[in-house]
């Protein structure tokens, strides 16, 4: 009974190395275009929350992305002017106060789960942030590599106001290493609102955007990493990730090793003989 | 003899789970009002230094706030426009350089002491800085988790001005996590001093307030904080702590099991049914 | 045959506790003056590249200089109006394309071992950064303590360009620290240039200089760094190296082992004579 909130895996995603571009998602809307997937949150008339059912089925595509063969970037926004407003108060934290304490568990581990996957996909997430950031909203956007917000926008991570402690989904590791570990503090410990210039100032945003460009501005950026070497760029995500917490000596030999397989690849042979020739290199992602 | 100048303990500390209202310390003074406990250094005409006697009591003070039922908050300030100049020269300085390894062990195990058991107590500490901020000072600020400044002033890291290594109590450690590797190398290796509006800018302070306001303004924050869910603000503080040097991953399972934890608080509920009552929660700690 | 283009080891490098100032680099510049050492890329007609031998030097000297008795703070530098371009077209990225993997991992090794060497070495690096500061050049900016740069610099961390992935000699660990993971994930995934009020901003610059006198400034800090107690900054270097992945409490405890070493040297005794009498301490690095 006490996991009886908790969804079944979604049934229809791609096996793996089959095209992403067909898969159809019950709980968010999904385009795949020259090789930038874009997931946007879609449920406007209430701020685009999120309900169990969308969290499992956004950790299953991003679990799936490493498999997925056509997207090589991906941009996460929400519908009708904002990003998302969290975890939903009826539909997730009313049932989440009658689950003992395996379910809960179950739970938090479900979530701190979509975390993990968008930091183990190699493609670069980038968000694309207008209007209400909030809570679990707060951690997708803090879970992307790169973020573009509007002037609009604002993010709040409110675990407190709703009596639970800032320690959601990796807040209390990934908060501090964007931001500062006094900043982190300051925000998890109030829930207060983080505006889009401040949010800019401390490093939070990579750009503010036009509230009705940032989505073009996010896929252009994601087109933009697309086109370069893409096996390359997921070495880099991957070793931002591995790195975390060697010291500053493994982690140079960890690099020396990954920038050797880089070394082999296709596309750093493109890029030499495309400088000799005074062209400009054209990446193939091998 | 190595030892001499380490006093012992304060004995007048409450037991385990009795208010701390009641408690006179020797070498700093403490009021409690509603949750918050404010700490000030009260040796005015000397810029509040502290000596083995004041970093003993306040190691053992903040020792004892886990224990402390009536503390949900700290702010750490000084008296007469001052926050803290450090170690005195006479009283420290001027002793240590008479003590063998042993004692001069003794003695940075006993400051390394009171950042550990800043970093350790549930009670978030918001230090109120005004005028000079400086040696052990600008460590008792560091080890805070929020910081209130005025903008007349300033911050000195100067353990290379007295022919010591900047690695004292933490600050090779928590510093740069705070304001970034290059500032705090800066810091660390120069001495220099550390303006308020460079101090906002680089994120070490979290507000510049005015002079006449910056403790006030602080007790109101730490109020706030009081009026949270002070169970759930105990756990943010402890994996801000936990998190430092774990990978993402472990990271995030952390999490999810530290909240699992908060969701099975009355506090949670609280929270739930007063959203559902559109009223607002009233938080009460367990 | 695949290691054929890695360099052997320079052999007129002074022996160990002998005086550097006399030891001509054949692969960059070099100058000694009252403890500073001053490194100088020396291509300016191609805005000073590195090449397998220069690579391979630089790695010797930073790996001498635990053992220089004349040098306690090294500025470096780039003729001409430029910092560095990074590894050579030619010279380098060519060559690489016709190595073996064993190759491979030899070159990034050694390159890692450059920045090994600089973090290693107890003597405060200050690079001065005029003009382009690309590739490895960026490395050799960020491997350094601090950073000064002219408002015409610009750095890149330009490595997906030639079809590599950002974690190169220690990237995707140092520069998170230095500027945020959220801008670093820019830099190193986009390979976009870093302006000079921006990288200030950022804390990547400590300072931004007047062309004409960014050299001058620099050797002015490490002249600064060597009137100070060498000792202790050797210590400070150290530590921060040391404890880049301690837990806190762990950290504490080494910082209290270091700073207990410097307390029993004679530098520390010399401040407090000196304050005690009034004057200003004169270090002796002992």
């Amino acid at each position: 009974m006490s996991q009886r909130y908790l969804p079944g895996q979604p049934h229809q995603l791609p096996r793996h190395n089959q095209p992403m571009a067909g898969y159809q998602p019950e709980h968010f809307l999904l385009s795949v275009k020259d090789g930038v997937a874009t997931v946007s949150l879609n449920r406007p008339e209430r701020k685009n929350p999120l309900s169990f059912d969308s969290y499992a089925e956004l950790r299953d595509f991003f679990r799936a992305l490493p498999y997925a063969p056509d997207i090589h970037a991906v941009v996460i926004t929400g519908e009708g002017g904002n990003f998302c407003s969290g975890g939903d108060v009826h539909e997730i934290i009313g049932p989440l106060t009658q689950l003992d304490m395996p379910g809960l568990l179950a739970f938090t581990r479900m979530t701190g789960d979509l975390v993990k996957a968008m930091r183990a996909c190699p493609q670069p997430i980038i968000a694309a942030i207008d209007g209400v950031c909030a809570g679990a909203g707060a951690i997708l956007a803090m879970a992307s590599d790169l973020r573009y917000g509007t002037e609009r926008s604002k993010t709040y991570f409110l675990f407190n106001k709703v009596g639970l402690a800032g320690c959601d989904m990796g807040a209390c590791a990934l908060l501090p290493r964007i931001i500062g570990q006094g900043r982190a503090s300051e925000l998890l410990f109030t829930g207060r609102g983080l505006g889009a210039l401040e949010a800019e100032r401390w490093g939070f945003y990579n750009r503010v955007c036009e509230a009705g460009t940032v989505l073009a501005d996010a896929q252009a950026i994601a087109a933009q990493l697309v086109a370069g070497p893409t096996f390359a760029n997921g070495i880099t995500k991957k070793m931002l990730q591995q790195e975390w917490n060697m010291g500053v000596d493994e982690a140079i030999e960890a690099e020396a090793q990954a920038q050797a397989i880089c070394m082999a690849t296709n596309d750093f042979h493109r890029a030499y003989h495309a400088f000799v020739a005074k062209q400009t290199p054209v990446f193939e992602g091998d």
